[in-house]
């Protein structure tokens, strides 16, 4: 199975990989290679045992019997932990018994999925600062640029290209603090046992935690989060306000690039943009991609939202639905970020179609003030 | 790229397949080849330039290529084209201007989907068929059984189980019938040209269009459906009302199955429903996978809802959106249905909690009702 | 508690009505009197008992105080009733004790919502037909006028403004037939009694059910659909899918309407589309509120989606969540449509416009097809 | 038009209140009326202007007419500006044209929402310290009284009910910090005039707009947010975060007082939670209240983000989307709080019934480790 016609319009190879089965894999492995680590230091199990389980994660699994039968368990653990326990098994059959020491299905698939949206996130936040500094570039240079301020698809008075960039600009800063406060929230080790209280580690289980936390680089909350699920959804928002704060730019300027219009265009590169019917048309790709993921995001939001009530201390059918919905808005957050930056780097801004229309529209305007915010918001920036 | 673990947890492979880019692929060869089938019926190019494109269309593509292009292009329509004159061009080169005569893009893209939705669907109605059957056959032998009828999720007033099960089943009639009749609607040819009017045709048009749609096996509409999105919108809440009639039996039983309740369980299973931490443990499985793409299933019906508006002859951003979509929507439906299938089948239903439930409950009460009711329900179907 | 100010500026006053505690209370009641009348049909109480409760339920009730204990109570139903019963039993206490007899709350508030929802579903047909008539007279009158086709919100071929319009029509139709074909399976009587199977009323249940739906115009189901949710979920969708197909004209007219386009525009209208700031400007009002619903509505449907798999006999929080969403859907879809239907009726068309655009574009391209296609359309209505 | 008994079944009157007309015209009164005494302070009108303008705003008007003159233009600052400008003008002609100079519907729409959301926050703010401290008292009184952990509705493991009363409290404690958070972002003033520039008063403008934003209580935000709409999104998701954790706890309790566990019920109060057919009933209202809140907020939240990307410096219908939608996740979140507080301050615990739950489900194992879990999580909030 694989989707990758589908897939890769609208997601870069990058985020792709990122959330590949090879990935999550390898997530999970490190998962149970840290515990094991974890416990050892803890007094919990020989460095020798912790040793072969590190052993063992380090070699390849076949990606598609592990998927079959899991599938057929319910959860990824299950054959994991099973085949984990066989390699380990025959070199020491009480080291075997180690494997997963403590922990619970869902530890393993929560705190794998984390460690795959830390990197996510980390991707995605490079490609933020990208469109950042394209957009500063573009308010900078256009800082006094005359262009038709428009209200609800008319013209309206006068403003310059370089606040509308501000502006945009603006909002891509406000959209990737938030996303870097909901990490901060949200990129945490899920680690509670059975149903959260750790009892079979005994009074060693919050500091196997907070060693297995620092491992695994994520942060160690009071308490695992196996039904408070507050922290996917709030990360999940933050990345659907990144698709539409991006799709933002995306549709003003493929409404900027309308044939009548003509006062901006992403930039020609050959085979880009073409159409099969009519080779002299000039598709703004770029915008497509990234309204395509503002339409997509709203929804996968909702879901997150939809699953918060899970029951007890582990619900049924919830947090699984979760995993594939926040990494299919990781992907779209950051397809939409990719297509946008050549996009904004390479904006063709014409400032004679931005005149004439301006003329055309006949509304008469001073821009001084709109000059001068444009430049008052990339000061207050550098200051922040 | 490769995301089998996630995915087979919620869908079959069976689906995974079908929408899976070997299929995409062949529905928009087929495409390509009975367009050229239809345009020499018609008149409009040689039988031979027709047979050279069908015999370009049957050679293997490499795949990573074409996605790779095909995202570059912004459409897949564009290298697909290309690769497919290369190769008829090496034979002859007048017969290789004959390909995609007179079609764009979106006609191969909502074509091919169309025709994966076709199958996909003709998989969901037979599974849908099955889960009927076993209903239907639970309804009839417990159609007297007493059970504890509950409200709010409080006891109420005795019922019988196959009033439950035949209200499953009334559900699942009705959720089958919509599905039956948005897919008359919304599998149709999508062949419009340029902007909708096949002019490049000349007034062969519509005739190439209703000959084309006959040999795909797709409802010809009375024009191209470009920018009218109704279908895809109606087929996917049809979808989501399916998915969520099935989740409505699996939220049943897994309350059923709770350990206080008792009173039914999803058969056992080797290896499935286990816990990596508490082999006591009788998860419903099955149920789990119902209920979580119930959860999936509303965001990703809003996202066809809200992609109607699209701009124009051909939206930006609106119809990409869809396409993946439709198919996460036709993959949850039949994931669900899958997973029921032998749950319903196999349903392992206690009497005796039922009747210590009822008794311990306290309620008084006839089943006569229940059971006469059930029955009717039954009988009525047999009727329509 | 009132929100005029926010709810007029997307809906109408008839819709408001309808939707309102008066039509609310009005349905409920009207349900009691019928289900008094037909149970004294059936033999189950005497005709002058049914008479005194219709007799109660014409008299008028305190809303705020009803709408205060209703709250506190968790129903409806509860002090409805008991007022009921203390009106009749002034009179008659036998009579008193056969308000309500055998219906539980559910079967009420859903009843209602039925009946408000029968009357809804008239008025947005009355005005489905309406736009589909003024769509007609575009499409005729305007077959052949050329207008550039636009793609990807670039300028493509040449078609006809017809075409367009005969476009929007096919859509209008198309949302019209499966709004119809879903009310014919929603607005069905709901009366289940505690449970679902009539218990308390005997081998008499399924003739009064069958009466009592004659008397209220509504369909009679097969059974009570306490906690099968279809019908509403695909009556939402259905009104998702009116709404979208209304905005995606708005769309269209919105940006035919720019400045730089200026090819159609609303009907002047003496104080509206104003701005408080700039007395030039020429908005969009009714595209305005059009766009805004198709807006609102996905997330509306989506609910209507997520609700479906409510718990055993009758589910806790899901029904209860869906009288609003599915008032809202209709007062969208209609406030939608009613904004649209003086839009279309007086859309001021200007083919100057539409000739300087095209030859601007620079393509060249027959209209023939186009125009030909647009009376097809036509045609086929008629014959349909 | 009134739809008080369908409110008031998932809100409080005072919510209602807080978005009502009433309040909405009082807010955008109250900024004409500072707006008017910035520009004084600033020297772009008179003292007595400014007066005047206030005293103007200080007299009734009359809502109905509003409404509808409002739903005609397409905004409320229409008709508002026209009375406010005659009120004026009958004693000072030159007065009467400083009435919401500088300003634009928009602004005064957007910056009334503010300050109602605003007084909302701390409504619903207040509901939630007091859920923080019902839920703090439980998890300390209850410690450790052991109750069964259960996972995928399954008895799993022994845990203490302090702990999962402690676990809920985290998640409260996170959802009102993220609403913290993003009202510091959203609650802004906004004030940009035609285009965002406030070109039409000079280099004063920045000034007038700090000095308003500090009179109405608002933040001052470095540039009008007209089309900048990642505030609202990320408010209405705090809220949708709200909704769902207070609804994971309904959706527990509603669990738990299931006739077969009985572990806990809401307190019972005269006249809450019957049944209109079956007195015997103990149903659950408050948390029915909760849960449906949950099953509609989802929605909400796709709604404002998908509004996100809006056309250049004022979208058409995304913004005029986004008021009654705020308004209703305000409402339904502080809905559910306030039907939470008197549940789980009198909530009805059943320590035996969770000893026999416990001892009847045949699981083994200590709950040392929890209670100290739960103590340490209410030692851990205390320290923050």
């Amino acid at each position: 199975m694989s989707t990758l016609i589908r897939d890769l319009a609208a997601a870069t190879p990058e985020m792709l990989d990122l959330f590949a089965d090879a990935a999550l894999l390898k997530s999970a492995l490190r998962f149970e290679a840290e515990l094991a680590s974890a416990e050892a230091a803890e007094g919990l199990m020989t460095t020798r045992a912790a040793g072969l389980i590190a052993e063992a994660c380090a070699v390849d699994f076949d990606i598609a019997t592990l998927a079959r039968e899991a599938a057929h368990a319910g959860t990824l653990a299950i054959p994991l932990v099973k085949y984990l326990r066989a390699r380990v098994g025959e070199r020491d059959s009480e080291a075997a018994r180690m494997v997963h020491l403590g922990a619970t299905s869902q530890d393993v698939a929560d705190t794998a999925l984390m460690l795959q949206a830390k990197s996510a996130a980390a991707i995605l936040t490079r490609d933020l600062a990208q469109i950042a500094a394209a957009l500063e570039e573009l308010a900078t240079r256009h800082a006094s640029l005359a262009v038709l301020g428009r209200t609800l698809l008319q013209g309206a008075v006068p403003i310059t290209f370089g606040l509308r960039a501000a502006q945009w600009l603006l909002a891509i800063d406000r959209a990737a603090a938030r996303l870097a406060r909901e990490c901060e929230d949200a990129l945490a080790l899920q680690f509670g046992g059975a149903a959260g209280s750790l009892e079979s580690l005994g009074p060693r289980g919050p500091a196997v935690a907070a060693r297995l936390a620092c491992l695994l680089g994520l942060a160690a909350p009071p308490a695992a989060w196996h039904a408070r699920r507050d922290g996917i959804a709030g990360l999940g928002t933050a990345l659907g306000i990144v698709t539409g704060s991006i799709a933002k730019i995306a549709r003003d300027i493929s409404l900027m690039a309308q044939t009548e219009l003509g006062e901006a265009h992403e930039p020609l590169e050959a085979g880009r943009g073409g159409s099969s019917a009519m080779p002299h048309k000039r598709n703004q790709t770029g915008c497509q991609i990234a309204v395509s993921a503002s339409l997509r995001a709203p929804g996968l939001v909702a879901t997150l939202i939809a699953t918060l009530p899970q029951e007890f201390e582990r619900g049924l059918g919830g947090w699984q639905a979760e995993g594939p919905v926040l990494a299919e808005l990781f992907t779209l957050a950051q397809g939409a970020s990719a297509a946008m930056i050549p996009v904004l780097k390479g904006l063709d801004v014409d400032a004679n179609a931005m005149a004439r229309n301006l003329a055309a529209a006949g509304v008469q305007g001073a821009t001084e003030q709109a000059a001068t915010l444009a430049r008052l918001i990339l000061k207050s920036r550098k200051g922040s």
